[in-house]
Parts: structure tokens; sequence; C-alpha cells
């Protein structure tokens, strides 16, 4: 009889507890919009079908939950890349920290530009001396002393105009876009042109995604043993660029599995997009352009703001985007909400 | 009534499916030994006491799910590697079938060695001689192209004295590390210094890793459009060495996290083993010794086979796994069963 009284408590507890996650289940899942920053337009539809396409059963196209990657650029996908990516902004900072310890760079370029915040010698640096800058101040130190130094200026670091941390300037449509591909069983990875190991500080915390799912530009590193234990330094030499026809080759190198899902927004992303769409069944290629200057930037077609530093929304791109068919996010008509800090 | 009907059997279906989880669950769970091919050593004990540190939560050196990372060499740790890596027999093969359309290499070294099955010549080549050889069957065609000429190999290639696909020659005990470390949380990882294209290739449905889990040496890829269809053209330059040092630099460039465990059985994964124990809390770092002739090969301190392109198991390596605490794992007196074919 105590046996069977325990067994009777046993059961109603289950029974409780089944219940309450079926109906809170089922609640939640018939009455929630997964995109709720994003008004009712063709981009949130697509979205829409291209997680029914791909994750019910019944449909001709579904794809196997470990082939469910969804790819998405980082500097004016995710978050602002105005005016100037937030890479870019730490190198420039680190330029004038490093400075006292390297004086022939008060006449010698691209240092001297930096030092004087020279903005129009600065607009047209070359990739070379980009390269230079970052050579000289993402380099020269362990991976670990770099995540230090990564850390400490994102903490204390603030975005132009919005005079906030730049970890607060993401984009609230993306990040539900990113959370709802998740739920759905897909693996969201981040293929950015910006350094590998700098998006790795911060990319769990801010949209969710693991080291191990960030693929982006790096630098050589050697493997060395100082006082007995082992560390990887950092090299003044490119390893992989991870843009443009880089970003196919890294998905391939780093995933081995082609994207059903990529986002981007500038030219740098084109073959990201072309590569996801080459594949087979239900494939989404989506570019966010910049047409809203008063809650963000106007860029690109939308026209506004020069184009220095930043990802090209160029005419060709927007005619390669309608020609095969990849949709246009507006920010202006298609987010309800740019920032998770507006309410 | 209906409805109180209704759900009195809802709640007895209910109550069924959680008593047959629970009674099954908790049933297999105390009776299961997760390792039975193993032999109750202390390489066995190292194991099952390493993941009972790691993810038992009250201990205190417990790992958070997300950084469970545990790291596999393959040739010689997950496979049998003698008398050659597979891959360098795909790649001798190839030499031999593409040997009409290059008169020329009849009198050209390192191929005519390959075609005259001149063993001792093939047994002194150097890592160039490797690399020309690689260059002449690996590249010059797409990644696609490259999969379906490694599928097609591994279904009809048979490894020697055992008269199988390679891909039979796998380690049981191994399977059941693998298998055991992924019920515990811990993402496996391949970290070979094979190719890391030809592995994938076969590494999800032969260990249970997908392509994304696996990280190898590399050759450079370019991007190209043919016929509208973008492709991955595969170089014959070398972009990642993934041994020795280049392990810990591919770790940290792959995964971004640092292992809490590592497998190997050569030399060239002594760095890895290093950059494991260099983490801390609980890490375990063990190493194949092949010391079993009968039921498979015996070499290295075991002596026996000379070491022509197998990983060297040197007595360096051996003093190196003495002094840092390494576990030596023994074929012979650990591994009851060596192949999955074996009864």
């Amino acid at each position: 009889m105590k046996n069977y009284r325990y067994r009777y408590q046993i059961s109603f507890r289950a029974i409780l507890v089944l219940f309450v996650l079926l109906s809170g289940g089922i609640g939640t899942y018939a009455e929630r919009d997964p995109l709720p920053s994003w008004y009712d337009g063709a981009a949130k539809k697509a979205i829409l079908s291209f997680v029914k396409e791909t994750t019910e059963k019944s449909s001709p196209k579904y794809v196997q939950p470990g082939d469910r990657i969804a790819a998405f650029d980082q500097d004016g996908t995710l978050w602002t890349e105005h005016p100037l990516y937030a890479q870019a902004m730490f190198a420039l900072e680190r330029v004038g920290q490093l400075a006292p310890q390297n004086p022939e760079w008060k006449d010698k370029q691209p240092f001297k530009a930096v030092l004087e915040r020279d903005h129009e010698a600065m607009g047209k640096f070359t990739e070379q001396d980009w390269m230079e800058i970052v050579a000289a101040t993402h380099a020269g130190m362990s991976t670990e002393e770099f995540h230090t130094l990564v850390k400490q200026w994102l903490a204390t670091a603030k975005a132009p105009r919005f005079n906030r941390p730049y970890t607060d300037l993401i984009y609230q449509p993306m990040l539900e876009v990113m959370k709802y591909l998740r739920e759905k069983g897909f693996k969201t990875y981040i293929v950015t042109g910006g350094g590998q190991e700098f998006v790795r500080v911060y990319s769990e915390q801010v949209y969710g995604v693991p080291p191990e799912q960030v693929v982006g530009s790096s630098i050589v590193t050697k493997y060395e043993v100082i006082n007995g234990k082992p560390v990887l330094m950092r090299e003044p030499k490119p390893f992989l660029i991870d843009d443009g026809p880089g970003k196919a080759i890294g998905i391939n190198m780093f995933i081995g599995k082609r994207p059903f899902a990529a986002f981007g927004n500038s030219g740098g992303d084109a073959e990201m997009l072309q590569w996801t769409q080459a594949g087979e069944g239900a494939r989404l290629m989506m570019l966010v352009h910049h047409d809203d200057a008063t809650r963000e930037y106007a860029y690109g077609p939308a026209g506004g703001l020069p184009d220095t530093h930043v990802g090209t929304f160029s005419d060709a791109l927007l005619s390669q985007a309608k020609s095969n068919g990849w949709i246009v996010i507006s920010m202006k008509d298609d987010w309800k909400r740019i920032f998770p800090f507006e309410k």
C-alpha cells in the first residue's frame, strides 16, 4: 500500500510536470513571433519560409540538422561599421598608445597620419598601409596577451555618435534571426573579414556564437615555449584574408559544409552568397542595406556617407542581388528597432 | 466527463513513457561499462577519473559543457598507419593512375621510385618529395572532384596484411573513448597531420566526427567561377601543416579553445599534448604505443618495424611522456580488442 501511494505520488508529479511543459510549450509556440523587431515584409517572410522549408520534415527541401549551417558577416551585418570598423578603431588607438616607444612614427606613414588624426590621408590608406598598422598593433605578442588587450579596449572604448560601447551597437533584428535559426537546429557561424582572434573575444557573449564558430582573417602564429610554458606568438604576416573569395575558402576550410543561409552587407560578401546559392535545395541569401541615416547610417546605393574603409554596397552589388534573387534588407523599412538598447 | 477521460488517457500514457524512460535509463547507466574493450589498468582508470573530475558538478575541476574539448590525432591513434599512412597509399596509387598522362615520370624522381615500387628509395623520400607527390595527386582539381576520388578509392582499396578497407582498421577502444566523451558532453575533434579534406570525406561515418570538427593539413584553394558555378580549385601549395607545433596552431585557429584531453601516438603530437597540459584544471594526455606485433604492429620503443613514413614514437618521446605524466597506452596490455571486426 505504501508502495502504491509512493508510486501514485510520482505519477501525479509527472503529470503535473508534463502538463506544464505541454501547455507552456504549445502556448508560447503558437503565439510567439520569432522576429518581433522585423516589419512584416518580403525580408521577414523570406526568413520564415526558408526556415519552414528546411526544417519541417514533410518539406521536400528538408535539411538534416547536421547540415543546417548559417553564415553571418559581422561588420555592417551584425553591428555598426561606420564611421570605421571597431577593430580599425582599436588599431588606431593602439598606434597612439605605442607611439612613445616608436618615436620614428611621427615622420613615417601610415603612422604619421594616424597620430595627426589626418582623416583625409587615412581615408586613402591602401591595404598595405592597413597591413602595416595591423602588424604594429596586433602582432608581437601572444594570443593570450592579445585577448587581454581586446577585452580591456572593449570595456572602455566608446563608439562615436552613440557614445556607447561598440558591443552595444549590434542589430536586434539580426540577433533575433540568429536565435531563431539556432532554435531551429541551425549552427550559426560568423564569417568575417575582421580578425578571428579579435571577434572570438566577445562573440559568445554578444552574439551567442562560440569561438569555434567564428571564421575570420588571421595572421601567422608561431609556437614557442617561454619559461617552460607554450605560447602562440602573433607574427606580422597575414595568414588567411577572410574576405571576398576568401569567405568561400574560409567556409570550406573551417566548416567543410556549404551554408544554407548567408547574410552580408557588402561586396566582400558576394562570393559567400554565391557559394551558398550554388548548393542544392532551399538557400537564403540576404544583404543588409544601410539606408537609415536617422537611426544608424545611410551609405551604398542609399547614398549619404562617403564609403571609406567600410564595405561597399555598390550599385554593382545591388544589380547582382537583383539578378540572383538575393534579398535586400532595408534597415529603414524592414527593421522596427535597430539596437537592443532602444525600447 | 469526456474531457476528463481524455485527460486521464494522456496522463496514463505520460506515466508509462516516464517509467520506461526512468527504469531503462537508470538500469543501463548503472551496469554499463563505457570502455568494454579496455583492460582494467592505469590507462582505463585515467580516462574514467578524468571524465568524473571534469563532468561531475560537485567536482572542484568541473568544466562547463561548452569548454569540453577533446583532440585526437588520427594516423596511429585512431587507425592503423603501418606500413604507410592510408593517404600516402592513396597518393602512390594515383601516381600509377596518372603515369600514362605524365610519361616524363618514368625518369623523374620521386615519381620514378613510386612507379618502380622501389621501397628503399621511397623509404628515403624527403618532405619535399612527398610535397611533389601531393601536388601531383591532390591538386589541380576542385574540392568536389577530390572528394569523389577519395570516396572511390576508399570503397575499393584494401590495406595490406589485413586485406580489408582502410576504414575497417580503426581502433575499437578509441571509438569507445570518443563515444564516451561525447556522451559526457565533450566535443571530439580529429587533429591530424593528414589532409583535412581527405579525412573529412569519411570522418563522420567512421568516427562520428563531423567535417567541422576535423582539423588537418591543407593546401591552398582558389575560388573560381566555371560555367557560372563557383568552385574551389586545389592548388599545389601547402597552406597549413597541421603537425608538430602546427597542431597547437591548428587547434587555436580552428577551435579557439584549449582541449582538456589530447590523444596521440608520435612526436608529431608532442606539442598538442604540451598545449593541452598547459591549461588549468584536469587535463588528460595520452599516447598510443604500438607494441602488439601479433594483433597489429610493433614499432617505436617496442622495436620491431623500421619507422618509415610513420609517426615516430621515439625513446625521447617516451621520456618526455614520463617526465610530463602523459599516459602511455599499451596496445598489447591495455586493449582487449583492437578492431571492430574482431569478436
